[in-house]
């Protein structure tokens, strides 16, 4: 692994690879003193050029507990109010002896781009409706940790499918993994021959949740439903929403998953994200592991 | 201590053991180098919902003079923007096995609302009208420091009281200590039956100065003052504002005391700021150990 | 040193030492791990009133690197947004026993009039069109490294001199270690009387840049070039932009400078500011130096 860009072209093995190590690395959370010196002396920069609390706090805790220090760069208040081009800041950073940029944007590529034109490694931390890679990493982490293997699992992914970079990502790892992936969602948020990525797009939601293990419900952005895709946000809930009810078509010990933040009473009914099968927050726990998981595999301290 | 929200409901023993601490974290910064390992390895998290400087960087400082690893999360650029609950964005961040949640707001009981839904400990770093309670125990600390106690002390509040929460909280902390509290303020500014929190309502600045050890000057928000409350910022100054003058109605050896930023020439004359009765940077210089002491405390790593 | 406010009041020996240092600080950021004890547990606050991403990450990672504890204070979310005055920030700021404070304001002299305020010392990181004295010093650094001495070594400074700080304490850094300076660029953009300074100025381009060592170019403000000052941004490329072309005119081992951001195709063709005269990524490795210097010799850990 020299880039984390995306999950469609990352190798399998690479994929096990960070969940093993993730593994090592949660352990970490959970001391009295949390934090290895493993990257102390590393500079992980992460450039947030769309704004975000959760993943650059979850990333920046990653760098400090592993010992790096960690810079953050937001858009407001950067350069780029000075026209520069996104490759010369990244081309900057690296020049500072960075050992990795973490780069969030609202454009598709970016993160790829800037990988071209530096020697440091790059982390897709989400870019546009394209990918986010550890998201889908600690997503399967945490599939992998309820039912102990991925392989011949079912996932359903329930929402936008079409506009989510989560569900981008984590079609191509839960594949890779073997799992049985389903789809489903409004007709105008499922992408035209989403079938060849070997996922099954279903047209009710009963109909993906019906025996999987795990369900993933996605945020529906507020101001899409409210738009040309869907009529109400109402409508949407009781069309798409999951709550206790459509659990029961599910596997008695199936798992829920939601990227965050979530919407509550609307993707999801507020009762069920706070109920045992949830690993809402589990999720976020695990992202932290993940990424330390990430950012000692790219920085090849190991090696 | 499990959270510290306020003042109101903290025992008297907790606000002692705080001042206590204080004491012993003071000498530390300074050290020719300010640092020592107490805390290394935990996680503190600023969340800063309403602008501050001084406060959060004086969090941030106490918690890096610990070892501690400090992350900054405000409003700008937050997944508030996604109208996420503030519950689940606590719980997020406290799933990220934070240690210690510092919380600003601009609304009453946010922080208090936030501790029912996390087990990391919660600090209160000011809550719309509510309260600041690290600000009245850095006002408490720099009291005793001057006059060795605070029981049988005669402090005066002067300002805007009915709004501040500075003024609340310093309230509380002084009488639960004993001391003898005045206030003064405009009518519009007092609140109704102040007198049975134990304090003496005083028509005229000078009643409540007279014969006092410290006079804590509140901020005047000047778009109060011009505002309904009171009618210009000049009258305000003459009537409430402090200076050399009615300095010498209190006793010789009185303290003058500001939560910041001061309104030069308004609520205090510029040069009774810098004089050498202004406690104004001690308190600025306290608060950073005040504030190590309470990370100290909720942390438990002392037990 | 005390402060670094300025390089017209810095004597030539102090930039002597700064360089001198600066060449053992380079060494650490190539290591494995990037990082020394020398500046544990001090405290180093960037104060940036003005937005900025590079020269605050610079000097960040800088701070990092000792093991300093690096605090960032911007103007948004301030407390400045109450008010309060510049001066009364730098004195709370340095009541927090901060060892050292970097401030950039959009206004000269901002840095110079916190200096007297404070013990702490104060670096310029910017300060309108006054001075920015790290990023000359980052320069010398740069041509030094080029050319092993900075003493008799033809420099040339094209563009807008006039409203650039990076000119202002480049003229001085160059002048006073015995450099040939030449400036040139648009009659409004150069001040009047500049050849007190010890500098010549050059009606055309290619008569400064003959048999220049180095070349530096000034990111020229795109708003002035389309205002008042120049007619066009084409006809600017055209009479005072560098490109291989006017290069061949330089020594044939000159090579090229520029603060940055750059406007690629503006005041630098791109081709020629990823050619390997170009030491435009070699300055950002420097700056980091640099300001390692200057924070190991203003704290007088040294001595």
């Amino acid at each position: 692994m020299r880039h984390l860009l995306d999950i469609e072209t990352l190798p399998r093995e690479d994929i096990l690879r960070v969940l093993d190590t993730a593994d090592a690395m949660l352990e970490i959370s959970q001391r009295e003193i949390k934090k290895v010196p493993t990257l102390r002396g590393k500079t992980i920069i992460n450039v947030f050029l769309e704004p975000s609390t959760r993943t650059r706090v979850s990333f920046e805790i990653a760098a400090k507990r592993l010992s790096a220090d960690a810079i953050n760069v937001s858009s407001g208040g950067s350069s780029l109010s000075k026209a520069e081009t996104l490759s010369d800041m990244a081309r900057n950073l690296a020049a500072m002896n960075a050992d990795v940029l973490v780069v969030r944007d609202k454009c598709a590529g970016v993160p790829a781009m800037l990988a071209q034109h530096v020697r440091a490694p790059v982390i897709n931390a989400g870019d546009g409706q394209h990918e986010h890679p550890t998201q889908a990493l600690l997503d399967a982490f945490t599939i992998k940790q309820a039912f102990g293997e991925i392989e011949g699992r079912s996932v359903a992914i329930i929402g936008d499918i079409k506009h989510s970079r989560v569900a981008r990502s984590n079609i191509h790892c839960l594949t890779k993994l073997g799992a049985d992936v389903r789809i489903a969602g409004p007709r105008t948020m499922l992408p035209v021959g989403i079938e060849e990525l070997g996922v099954k797009p279903c047209l009710r939601i009963e109909e993906a949740i019906e025996g999987a293990h795990a369900i993933m419900m996605l945020r529906i952005q507020l101001e899409r439903v409210t738009g040309a895709l869907f009529p109400s946000v109402r409508e949407y809930s009781q069309t798409w929403g999951l709550n206790r009810d459509r659990m029961r078509l599910a596997r008695p010990d199936a798992i829920v998953l939601h990227p965050g933040p979530i919407n509550r009473g609307v993707e999801i009914s507020s009762d069920l994200a706070d109920a045992e099968a949830s690993r809402i927050l589990d999720q976020v726990t695990n992202g932290v592991a993940t990424r330390m998981a990430v950012l000692y595999l790219l920085t090849g301290v190991g090696k």
